[in-house]
C-alpha cells in the first residue's frame, strides 16, 4: 500500500471506530433504540469520509495528535449525514436512494428520518463540548466556526439557495458560486480549519486552511455535477442524471462539461497553492489531486 | 403592576429584543432572506417565553447579571421553536395551526419549514460560543448540558417515544413519565441549570435547579394534557381536543382529569421544595404556582 493509501485507510478506520463510540447505545431496551438505529444506518452508509480525513490530515500535518481531532472529525461527518438525510426527504429532493441503499426515510419512515437528522444536528456539539482532548478555548472556537459553517450562511443557507433557484430563471455564475460555497465549500473548509485549531495553529495557518478548503469544496462540487452527467448509477451509488431530471441548474448545465472541468482544474490549482503554507502536506496534495480524478 | 408581573415583563421584553438581535439579517437581498423570515415567523409567534424566563430568573436569583444569560436564554427558545416547527410537519403531528397562526410549513412550505427548524437547531450553539459575557468554561458546560437535553435522551428522544407509543397498546405510567421527562422536562430543567451556570453557582445549587426543573416540566406537561381536554381552541391558540383526536395516550386519557390534576399538584409541591435551596426565590415560587393555574 502506498503511504497515501495507508494514511487514508488509517483516517477512515479511526473515523468508523470513533463514530461507533460516539453514537453507541447501552440501553438496548429503550424506546429510542430505533432512533439510534436510524442515525447509525445513515452514518454507516459509507461515503468517502472526506471531511473527517481533512480534519485528521490538517491536525497531523500541523503537529497535533490524532485523538485531539476525533470529536471534530466525527462531528463534521454527523452534520454532513444530517444534511443528506433531510435533503433526501420527499419535501426536499425526494431521493429514494443514497449510496446504493434506500435513503433513511425509505428505511425508517419520514418522521423517524426527520428526527434522526435532527439528532445528528445536535449531537456534534455535545461530543465536542465533552471531549477530554481539547481545551475549553479550542472547543469554543471550534463550535463557533462549525455552527457558523452549517447555519444560515453555510450548508443550510445553501439548501435554501438551491430551493429558491428551482423557481428562478436567472441563475448566473455568481449565484452558483455562492451556492457551492455555502452548500459544499463551507463544510469542507471548516473541516480543515478545525484540524488546524486542534493542532493549535497560528491564525495565518488557519486562514490558509480555510482558503484551501473553500477551493477544494468548489472543485469537489463541480466534479459532482460532471459525474452526475457522465457517471453511471452503479458508479455513483445514486441515480445518475438526477440533476437534469430535476431540472437543476449546475455548472455543467450552464457552461457545459468542458468549461466546468476547466473551472474545477483552476480551483484545484488554487487549492494546491494555499497548501504551500502547510508543512508536511504530501498527503493533502495527493488527496487534492485524486479528488479531481475521482469517478464517484 | 406587581413585582412578579414587572419581573416577568422585563424577562419577556429582553428575550424579544435579544432574539431579534441574534437572528437579524443585514443583507436583505441575499437569497437566504426567506429562511430568516421563516425562522423569525416562528420565533415571533409569541408563546410564553417560559424557558428564557427561567434562565434569567435562576441567573438573577443566584446573583448573576441578566446579560450573562442572554445567549443561553435565546438559545433555549430557538431550540424549543425548532422542535415545534418540526413537530407540526405533515410527517409528524400534521398541525396546521400553532399559537393561533398558520404553522411554519403552512406559511412557508414544507421544505422551508424543515430548513428553518434545522437552522434553529444549530444557531443556538453559535450564539453561546460567540457571546462575550461568559467564560470559555461556562460556555463549554452550557453547550454540553444543552445539547444533551435536546438529543437522544432529551427532547428528540421524547418525540421518538411519542411516535413509538402511537403503535403501542401497552403505554403505562412509567412510559409516560419517561416521555414527559424527555419531551418537556429536560428542556425546562436545562433552562434552570444554564441560568445557575451563568451565575457561577455551586454544583449542589445546579443540581437543585435541575431537580426543580424536571418536576416543573412534568407538572407543566400534565396541565397541557388537561387543558387540551378542558380548554377551548380560542384559549389555547391551537385546536383543543387534538390529543383525543389523534388518539394520543396522555396522563388524562390514562388516569382521568382528577388524578392527572393530583399528579400535577404533587409535582408542583416537589418543585417548590427544591426551590428552598435557591435564595431570592420569590419570583420562581410565584411562577411555579401560576403555571399550575394557567388556562393556556
Amino acid at each position: 500500500m502506498s503511504n497515501f493509501n495507508e494514511t487514508l485507510y488509517r483516517y477512515i478506520e479511526y473515523t468508523e471506530k470513533e463514530l461507533k463510540n460516539f453514537n453507541n447505545y447501552s440501553h438496548e431496551n429503550r424506546p429510542q433504540v430505533k432512533l439510534i438505529d436510524a442515525m447509525n444506518y445513515s452514518l454507516r452508509a459509507g461515503g468517502k469520509r472526506l471531511r473527517p480525513a481533512l480534519v485528521y490530515a490538517f491536525c497531523e500535518a500541523l503537529g497535533g495528535e490524532m485523538e485531539k481531532a476525533a470529536a471534530p472529525a466525527c462531528a463534521i461527518e454527523m452534520l454532513h449525514t444530517f444534511s443528506l438525510i433531510h435533503d433526501d426527504l420527499p419535501a426536499m429532493d425526494n431521493d429514494d436512494f443514497r449510496r446504493g441503499k434506500p435513503s433513511c426515510h425509505k428505511a425508517f419512515g419520514e418522521a423517524m428520518a426527520i428526527l434522526a437528522g435532527d439528532a445528528l444536528a445536535v449531537l456534534p456539539f455535545e461530543i465536542i463540548a465533552d471531549t477530554p482532548h481539547l481545551t475549553a478555548d479550542q472547543k469554543v472556537l471550534i463550535i463557533s466556526v462549525l455552527a457558523n459553517s452549517v447555519g444560515r450562511d453555510g450548508m443550510i443557507g445553501g439548501q435554501v439557495i438551491d430551493l429558491e433557484n428551482e423557481n428562478s430563471d436567472c441563475v448566473d455564475e455568481d449565484n452558483l458560486r455562492n451556492l457551492y460555497r455555502c452548500k459544499t465549500g463551507q463544510l469542507i473548509a471548516v473541516s480543515c480549519v478545525m484540524g488546524a485549531i486542534c493542532a493549535d495553529a497560528e491564525n495565518e495557518t488557519i486562514r490558509a486552511a480555510a482558503e484551501y478548503g473553500l477551493r477544494l469544496g468548489f472543485a469537489f462540487q463541480i466534479i459532482d455535477d460532471i459525474l452526475d452527467v457522465t457517471g453511471t448509477t452503479e458508479e455513483l451509488g445514486k441515480p445518475a442524471g438526477s440533476d437534469v431530471k430535476s431540472n437543476k441548474n449546475t455548472y455543467v448545465s450552464l457552461f457545459g462539461i468542458e468549461k466546468a472541468q476547466l473551472a474545477a482544474d483552476r480551483a484545484t490549482s488554487e487549492a494546491l497553492e494555499w497548501l504551500d503554507a502547510i508543512p508536511n502536506n504530501e498527503f493533502l496534495v495527493e488527496l487534492t489531486e485524486n479528488l479531481l480524478k475521482r469517478k464517484n
